[in-house]
């Protein structure tokens, strides 16, 4: 959810959503100083562990999708690069260290203002551990995957094209877009 | 750029940096309402536009790089798809539509907080003007590239992957990471 910056975050003034000299979209404006406050959509980066013919999910243990299972990934940090933010996140929801082979799927999710890269990755040894975030780890066969369990779209879309790849062993780079579930039949397009 | 949150932009109180129950990273928190105020890294899209055997330049009219070329790109925004804003990027610096053929390069720049991103684009027909941030636009044959004027080290690691690939006929997906100009000899590494 994106809030609204309603003061300055350099004078503590309130601001106003106007479009600034020289810019064509709103913006909030402190009314005091001036200082412009740009919003940009945020990257989210994770891994499909892979270990044997197994790929690893986490159950999550907070909202949003409490209870489903989904690809280790988060936000990246600002001073890391995508692959130590998708291996930063693979260790600490699934206590496990990856070598990340390729970049496997960039995402735009334009309504929640994300791009997901989600990277293949081979894991170390089979020793997992839930994170703070997780309920629980498993490692599952491509056929024991709870496809109905699953927590996002996004996800889906990826473990899809991942099992397909995997079923002809020929691994393509995916590039889509997740649409508002109300509006699209598909949940994705990829070229 | 990035500039401390000072004060809260939910209540607009003073803040200060430190690390919130069950996060391991400091965070600018509001000392009144106690809203985490999160900074991550931003996406700039942009495309490497091809007319014949040329590909199209644009002179900076701002700074970073005031005078230099570049290819087409800027910050991505809220509530567009990557392939949206490496267009719209496109057409605001060079007045010209460009139909997307994939996406060629991911650099990480972690110590700018940055991730960019370029795609392969066709333009629809030779005409271009220059935009508000462009001193002028040029189409350039590979072989006359101004590679000792070109604004920044991302966009000359992707140009040179990008003449090389052409040279060859075989273009590739690319990723990599900028790190520090004082740091490393070398401008880039890519998988």
């Amino acid at each position: 959810m994106i809030l609204p910056i309603q003061f300055c975050s350099q004078c503590g003034a309130r601001t106003s959503l106007t479009i600034p000299p020289g810019d064509n979209l709103p913006r909030f404006v402190c009314e005091a100083c001036q200082h412009i406050h740009y919003q940009n959509p945020k990257i989210v980066v994770g891994t499909i562990p892979q270990w044997e013919d197994h790929i690893l999910l986490c159950r999550r243990a907070i909202e949003p999708g409490y209870g489903k299972w989904t690809l280790p990934g988060g936000f990246m940090e600002d001073g890391e690069t995508v692959e130590q933010g998708a291996m930063r996140e693979t260790v600490e929801e699934c206590g496990t260290a990856v070598k990340i082979t390729s970049l496997y799927s960039v995402y735009s999710i334009p309504h929640i203002n994300q791009v997901h890269m989600m990277f293949r990755a081979n894991m170390r040894d089979s020793h997992v551990t839930a994170g703070e975030e997780s309920l629980e780890v498993r490692l599952f066969r491509h056929d024991d995957i709870p496809w109905d369990e699953l927590a996002f779209r996004v996800i889906r879309a990826t473990m899809k094209h991942y099992v397909d790849d995997s079923a002809q062993d020929a691994f393509s780079f995916h590039v889509g877009t997740i649409l508002p579930a109300s509006d699209h039949p598909h949940t994705s397009r990829t070229r």
